[in-house]
């Protein structure tokens, strides 16, 4: 089998993740990352003996990698010349400015949800539109939250149509580890609708949405509440089940100890995962109810490591390994061990 | 005019507003407040030099205040042989057992939120159904989230008519100074639907209403989100401008800094109220959207003072000072000064 | 008597906080307060109803208030000319800028800690250095920080002689209200030694003194400890009982439940204080403690109005309404009501 | 080589933690683990697919392991009937009971921070009094706070010698994940010595110790700041210096991004950890200064993981695997990679 090449630009929060997902991914190769200082994230790196390699994206700075003793591959654009493919994970507006570079040697790029739509042929989800993706030189993915929810409605779409939504997204304000923003005793109102609910109907257009989103002081985990207003009047039971088939959703319930995001997070921990992450969202069980034929659950958005899954998809479209969507989203589920609890 | 005597038990975060909301009502003389220990509330009581009376409800801890200079004006049961109606802000629980006091000297009483519905003939709110605690003997407030929440779903369904609701209510978690509840870095879920939910059904009972109840880490104000779905479709200006006429909401914009919770409590005490209060509920404009015919806004509700405007409209009903909903409400509203930024 | 003209320039937390503090001097007369943006301490002002003047400090901004109906008593430098001596409280670094007009017009000042040191003719502390102030034309306050706990360090080394400092300042980030800066669940170190120990050693030459900061994640008030190492051997009791002598210091017990800086905070709130403000610092009984010789205790600086005294202190120095130290600091603890509690 | 048989009694944030340090200890055989409730961690082992054997420690809670598929290896008394040594890491107050087993089956033991100091023959710090474990049978750990402070100071003592301390423990209130205990908004201040201070002394009774302790609302890491006198004077650089030779403290900077505790947490998170854990602690260097001969500096608690090192340690020394100090904390050190980074 001829593997991906895949290099990662950017190796913040999500870049790391990305990285070490590919690695993962037994039809890519992971070439290289690259950043443009020698952040903390690349100290670590350099301290765990560079399982990977490393590239300066910024070649001025190459003293201050040597300074340090971490050990360069080359610089950014050396990355991109090896690689199939680039996972774009640079603060938001980079990744627009990098696509010249992707563009002039020839590469497909993968771009995240802090770009501007415009930056790409299509907006991506791996559930909800694969097919959209195949082929396609540059895809962008949704963001984090919208990427969570999107799993959640789209499993129910598929199985009993969805009409309309009503979301409030009571948002993480900052990642464990943040210090250049935070919020303290304070919960904060944005300008409704949110992005969320009009980026979910940019990938789901038969859908009407709209959202409120609330920041709140904690660091793990976004919980979003959702009031979805199906086709047909649907029980309960139809809709826990429904979403226990999935295997990137967990069903979790507040009666065995999953009392939130801190839960989740703390679950994640406790499973020894690397760095306690997880790729899974999460239903709370207890809180699917009804008014009306209105459904209303509660879902847990794992920030850091969520849109992982999802951009290994992105991968196998732009790269066409495959053209059905559920083949395509279950070598990553294999590959990533998602749904092993199923 | 004969006032009507009113004591206050229990002299918590509650009951400190009341008796000074009762304060403000020129139709209602303070008999005194009462307590079992000299917390940190009798203390400060003290040491503004007793501006009202404060009667011991536990005997035998008679010394304790004594030891600390503080005047008794007798025991709690002589409180209650002095007033025509007992606010009962005692712990929840406690209310049910005062009753018998209550009942023993054939005294009215008005509980609040914490107490089971049981303890009341009826469970009330001033402005939802005024009427039905007109000359009853035992009313029970909603709680500081149902309070607010109906104020405001009253006003749109008494105007156009509502027909189900679902709320998602991103909850403070702890009052300012509390250290024996708290949550640190933490989002917590619980069993749907929320009491605050099916307490408005109770309320308004032609209304379909569930909820999900999230707590969060903070102290300054609830935020809800509010799905509504009107009987007819009516337009994002008619909601606001629906709301604008309530003495008891104020409408405010993310747009002039109100950006959350914590800004209106700032407001509060930037107007120089007393303990830096608030007793209205406040809409965020630009919360306001719709999705289909379903309309969905954001309102913070002060939690600490939110329950007193609705407590002097209990003592009105069950006194029978006026037995007029709107004339009664306007009576609280003139004399807290509700509405005077209108 | 005539009374001294004091306008105040930034209408922020500080500045307001300072005009109502000069309307509490007998022998001070508010001519008003000044700034440049309708901010929401402003539309509150105009919600009160204008007890005192406003003057807009941005003539191009004029419309900004008209539109809203705020009525404007001139600009800022017409407030300047009407002053005998101007409280600046403007963002850090404006004050400067200002000192310009405060000199084109002949006018006194006092700055607050935001500023730098050579801004004024003396760093002033009220109960610290009050003779240094005397008759001088520009005044800069000590931070919120570093006024009380000179008021604690100045309380001992009067009486007993103080040598040498380590002070750890556990910090609150951000004020109750603030959007613009905070921290979620985390902990920030800064560089030491922290300006508060510096400055301290420019008020006190005479001790050396070092410390550390340590910002939290709460907004009411700082929480201290000092290890202080006096001349002599002195007992816990020694320490206390001077802490009780004084009109600025609260001497609190845990046992009675003041557990943190919520707790006072609280308290304030209880008081019925305007806003729930505190002007005192608060040493908790039971952290005062010895190793060896030194001198080990904790201390709570209320950060919005703890400068309020010192600043009143200052006034009285500049315009040689008082040149005794003890009768001036006196003045000012019988206007704002300090230490009634004694 | 006979490897040493360890069991683990309480599968919690410390039990955990230790099962997991003794897979790394090549002179160590994990025999198994043992809890009382199918706790969300032993579902989590499960789920890992029991890479070690689980314990039911309450027999008539079989039936509830048996419920979820959780394999039991026995009971709690079959546990430690096959062990040479059993690490108690129960909840306060459950070891000393458990201890009656222990003596039952003739088995050694080490209890955690949170029993009674009299359940043990010797209150025990890896580095500062090994000697006095070796051959002991019950010993203690210190806490987490204290078996980290001890560190630097014996780091610091054994090279020049240390007098006399006054620290403050800027405590962080919960662990990730907790919802049994949590402080909103609020610093909480304890009774003055805290017990850190008086267990250092227990250690290290040549040292004269005290302290003051601050709850904070935060999760990851205690930070505390320690005022130190040495015997001589010396430098900054002589105790800076002086840490980076101990494979147990990190020397980190400030300027480097080691902003606070948040980012040692995700430091240890992006180096790929388990868990996202670290088991040094860290001194900030840039907090390293004096006032007089005094030395203050701050620390970093890992609090989840800090105790395993000396854990590992404890087990030679009751075990005799080896009775010199170095050798033996060199052993721990090596298994766990800990100085890697020097």
């Amino acid at each position: 089998m001829v593997r991906v090449k895949v290099g990662v630009m950017g190796y913040g929060t999500i870049g790391q993740r990305l990285a070490e997902g590919v690695l993962l991914q037994e039809d890519m190769e992971l070439v290289g990352v690259a950043d443009i200082y020698p952040t903390l994230s690349v100290r670590a790196l350099k301290e765990r003996g560079m399982p990977y390699d490393f590239y300066n994206g910024e070649p001025k700075n190459d003293h201050l990698f040597e300074g340090l003793g971490i050990p360069l591959a080359g610089h950014g654009e050396d990355l991109i010349k090896k690689c199939d493919i680039i996972l774009d994970a640079t603060a938001a507006g980079v990744g627009a400015k990098n696509k010249e570079l992707y563009k002039k040697y020839n590469k497909k790029a993968v771009f995240q949800g802090g770009e501007a739509n415009d930056v790409a042929d299509v907006f991506f989800h791996g559930y909800a539109n694969y097919e959209k993706g195949v082929g396609k030189d540059y895809l962008k993915l949704t963001s984090c939250n919208t990427t969570g929810l999107i799993r959640a409605v789209d499993c129910l779409d598929r199985e009993y149509g969805i009409e309309k939504l009503a979301i409030t997204i009571i948002r993480r304000v900052a990642d464990p580890g943040d210090y250049h923003r935070g919020l303290t005793n304070a919960l904060q109102v944005e300008k409704a609708p949110n992005h969320q609910a009009v980026d979910l109907m940019t990938i789901m257009p038969h859908i009407s949405a709209t959202g409120i989103l609330v920041h709140t002081p904690v660091t793990h985990g976004h919980i979003i509440t959702v009031v979805a207003t199906p086709k047909t009047d649907i029980s309960v039971e139809n809709v826990i089940d429904c979403f226990k088939t999935h295997p990137r959703i967990r069903v979790v319930r507040i009666e065995d100890g999953f009392l939130g995001n801190a839960s989740l997070f703390k679950y994640a921990r406790d499973l020894g995962n690397p760095r306690g992450d997880m790729y899974e969202i999460a239903v709370f069980e207890e809180t699917v109810v009804k008014s009306g034929k209105d459904i209303m659950f509660a879902i847990n958005i794992p920030q850091e490591a969520v849109v992982i899954p999802e951009t290994m998809d992105a991968v196998r479209a732009a790269m066409v390994v495959e053209t059905d969507r559920l083949k395509a989203v279950s070598l990553t589920n294999e590959y990533l061990g998602m749904g092993k609890w199923m």
